[in-house]
């Protein structure tokens, strides 16, 4: 039997130990994608507790860990109600022990052990000790978000930004702070949703922020322009698009202009132009990408908000989305074939929140792969619901048997939390298991060279130079 | 080399052993969802031989065996036909050495094993000798339903039953018969599929068992609320659904007025009046659950009597249906919402037979969790053709990565045959394996304490304490 | 550790050794399904270098590894482009050591090491030497095509073939070369695909070349069944279908006299009148099939020529298709369901390229086995992208949870290229290693008799039996 989450945690044989704690494990950190504020960054403030950090209030609050306590018959007090940060630790330690074979069970003895030093399994009889040592140790000038940042290795974050961002917090950064580059990512959901009731307010808010009132197609597009170039100016180099439906249709200049046109002045829009509308979009911000040489993110497949009550009572990212059905993989072929035609199509990442579409994405994307970019074509890291270690393994695997995983960018966080990055020791330790069991059954060499080269690459380098960061 | 199906059948740790060993075993059997006859436990008949027992006759056959017999290329003669008895044994002896990888092969052997102490492998030389055997063992008084039940530790048993069923034998039972309790499930199909040719004939039955005439709406839902009362009263606190697509619409009460008015007087519905009283009406009843604190079982995507000849010439349930499309995850969750916002979503266990649906199904439950009753919604068992060792670990695993697999409340053998326990044993012999694995790979702590109680929660005590039975 | 790749690979345990080593070795290859040319059997000319028989050009090359090469970055130039055969051959060492997990990598190393004695892995820094190695060695008489399909132990091969083909050099070879039987398959796709451009100039093409003009449908039917004789004259006994999408509509003979009429007379038919002949050509042919105890393939779930712009440049099979969204399980139903109504349907196999498919396709098979031909419904070998380990796992172990995997007509190559017998291998290793797990964990008894049997079934004796070539 082996220890518990000791330092082999994952790591099943002496090639998969050796080529984590050799190679893997010292590799400084790029996360190309995640929810931090970067606000709190350059604050920097000290927690007051270890709930605050963990578990968090409203939007910055941790959902996943929500849905267990919901799953266990936890009170909405204890979540995001009124208890107090002590009530509702406790009540997170009792979920703990029963979290057997899902993630956040490692997740929070991973951040035990690596941020405050313990070693125990959290649950109802030493909740209170561990409550009061964490708090103790949140005081400690090396538990602000920049030292935890910077005691996790991390090189380098992208968040995720509204095109209308002043990126105030990234400026500041810059010039204030030179030990963790901060990147704002851009991410212009609200252009897309034009069905949405705050379209028309959005644009509204994009005007002002670029200086061009937006009347119709061509302003819109110069506004977008504009705030492309502002965001490439603030080191922006990747953009990220929420598809919960991948949507297209063929369209003509003149019909994405009456029907921009029509919305403006207020006219509900159907079905069919709501897709050509957001073909055309897409398309036209996807060239803009290629122009800049960014990554274009597409993350596809997720269904948000299906508790009307609870979104009622609770708002948007407080646990109630769901894995959508399969990607319409005849619409994203046609986005993407478009793109190609005319010579643009980006970097591109896949992801899909449903694991079935994994093959399908896998082969989509090699078909697209240009001869030109290494792995220009990337199957996304698992993400959200499927971050876990069947997940990662599936991910892995599938990318393997239809395409290069050694030209993989790997991991990512997509964390609000900065605790968050065991989720990348988590990863190379998985990777490192995977190729560890490939080369003892004698599937792939024992070449330390070769070996050495893929884990660093999928670990760190690919990821530097694919976004050139 | 481990040995054949031995003691330790599908352990391979030794925490696995003695989880299994110590714990899992010794629990009773609470299988909340089968297809027994209440009649045959009952009148408590033996059998005249074995095959009568394994391979049956009519709808009360195993069409689990039949469809392999019909792929190994043996005649219908010996499958529904008038071979006799041995002979169809002796077809089926035939089957089995070829079955490898099959879980029919596992549970034939396991009710070999343990109901007639005969731990050969069936072969077509030992076929004439067992038959034997077990036709011997079959006179004594062990082998009679409820003998095979109190010999499997069964404590209760929740059959499969239609509304207008007078519960007769539920009833002679209850009186007559307390060592282990036999409960019916309200199982209202017939009411659902209103499209269905019989649905007329069904509303005269109903309107004949509950006293109260449907003539209308109204009628209708007094109906079913007089027979939810009077299951209720016979002990039912279960029902379960089979939705082979699951359709839903937004309605009003008017509408379904009309429309159920329209169908009495003898109109065709469209499919969309057939999908607003679908939705009605499955709505209605989840209220009528919620309020007497019943569970509510949905069986989706099976694709029923796809082999048009076949039906003709033997009727449903016979060996011809197949797992249909994924389950309309929209059309769920709009289900599921509409009762939640009513604050009337009862206890819901949701199954599919496509085991692609997991995921999807695993995390629209997470957010419909209430944080008042543990577990509400419930990720069901692997179903059917599903049953197999991949299927479980998969569903497992499924929910251990998006949910809390210690809240699971476990097997049950959706079967028609008395001999069909040892599928919980296979259950809780691969559950045990499972977390064996997990702790001797040190991804959870060696703790025994805990680990007692996630088993015999999963394997018992949830279901007691969720079915409230 | 195992050993790199020795003979033990893919090989386990102590039974899966002797499984491959003592039975599955040793059997001759059926590959009932491949894309070989004839006329290169029957010329049997030697190949100038490695880079022809591996990368070859045009519709001959490998796009599997044309793919890779593209996702490595490697210019167009190198692929498909002017580069010189040894330029081509060090860009594909280049991508070899970076193919970890892929097949590809096996494939490649399997072939070093069967074809050519060659046991390093292949790399940029001996590229050259193996290079020249290799090009000396395919000057010897015992690298032509022929001679390297009897080193394979090939017993027969059947090519995939148009109704129009003439089958010249089928006839030749039956007539000079009688180590190897070479069939012909019948693959009427361009008679199915009614909506695509050329349809009119293949019906002149099929009247020119059976002698029957073409005007309505009992010509056209005519002109299908002279083909079909004449094939089944030849030797063939199997068919094959791409069915990227499985369209099914009710018809009457009617309406398909009028629907090709309207084609025939240039008129553009809607989906509708598109499908209903769809369905009306399958049946009929599925009809003549099983009066001849032929065997259908469908090919499901392939999205051909996704990147317009490469397909303009390159043209069809250069390696830009993908995995399609799931098979229309009801319309594949309503197909069988149709033929088997009519007591004509022919032994099927069904593939899917999209692996979510497996469990229905499993299902549904079942749901037509007719008891009379043992495994008259086959669930298809792992195709194409899914021709690697896990790919072949899951295929195996669904048909062997859900049908019986001892019935299966095993492996093909579905290959241009006459150095890929060794994927015979992998499966066979693959299919032992399966095997000799169940064993050694218990499952299923270490009996010898039985599992020879099984193994030696799968891997050749059921193919020869299943096809009776």
């Amino acid at each position: 039997m082996k220890p518990f989450l000791n330092e082999n945690f994952l790591l099943n044989t002496e090639t998969a130990q050796k080529l984590y704690h050799e190679y893997a494990k010292k590799l400084p950190i790029i996360d190309y994608h995640c929810h931090l504020n970067p606000k709190e960054i350059y604050e920097n403030k000290k927690y007051a507790n270890i709930t605050e950090l963990w578990l968090g209030r409203g939007t910055t609050g941790d959902h996943y860990k929500w849905r267990l306590m919901r799953a266990f018959g936890i009170e909405e007090k204890y979540i995001t109600g009124n208890a107090t940060s002590w009530e509702r630790f406790a009540k997170w330690a009792e979920v703990i022990p029963n979290a057997i074979g899902n993630p956040l069970f490692h997740w929070t003895m991973l951040e035990l052990q690596r941020f405050f030093n313990i070693y125990e399994v959290l649950n109802p009889s030493n909740a209170h000790t561990i409550y009061e040592k964490c708090n103790l140790m949140l005081q400690s000038d090396d538990f602000t978000p920049r030292r935890l940042m910077e005691r996790s290795n991390v090189e380098l974050v992208c968040t995720t930004d509204d095109p209308v961002d002043t990126l105030e917090y990234h400026l500041k950064l810059k010039k204030e702070y030179d030990k963790i580059k901060v990147l704002p990512t851009f991410r212009p959901d609200k252009v897309i949703y034009i069905e949405k009731e705050g379209y028309l307010d959005y644009l509204k808010k994009l005007s002002d922020v670029s200086g061009i009132r937006i009347s119709d197609l061509t302003s819109l597009e110069q506004a977008l322009v504009n705030r492309i170039n502002y965001f490439h100016e603030v080191g922006c180099r990747i953009s990220d698009h929420s598809l919960e439906v991948v949507m297209f249709e063929d369209y003509t200049e003149d019909e994405i202009r009456t029907i921009l046109s029509r919305r403006i002045t207020g006219y509900n829009l159907s079905d069919l132009e709501v897709a050509k509308y957001k073909a055309y979009i897409m398309v036209f911000l996807g060239k803009e990408y290629a122009k800049r040489n960014w990554a274009m993110q597409l993350h596809m497949a997720a269904f948000r908000n299906v508790n009307s009550k609870r979104f009622l009572e609770l708002g948007p990212d407080t646990g109630f989305d769901v894995i959508n059905t399969n990607v319409n993989i005849h619409n994203l072929q046609r986005l993407l074939d478009k793109l190609e035609q005319q010579d643009s199509l980006p970097k591109t990442i896949l992801y899909s929140l449903n694991p079935t579409d994994l093959d399908l994405l896998g082969t989509l994307m090699g078909s697209f792969q240009d001869g030109k970019i290494p792995g220009k074509l990337q199957l996304g890291s698992a993400w959200w619901f499927n971050d876990h270690i069947d997940g990662m393994i599936l991910q892995m695997k599938t990318l393997a048997n239809v395409g290069l995983l050694s030209k993989f960018v790997g991991m990512l966080t997509d964390s609000r939390s900065f605790l968050s990055y065991p989720r990348h020791e988590y990863f190379r330790r998985i990777l490192c298991n995977i190729i560890g069991d490939w080369v003892e059954q004698g599937l792939y060499p024992n070449n330390e060279t070769l070996l050495k080269k893929i884990v660093e690459d999928i670990c760190y380098y690919n990821a530097k130079t694919y976004f050139g960061l």
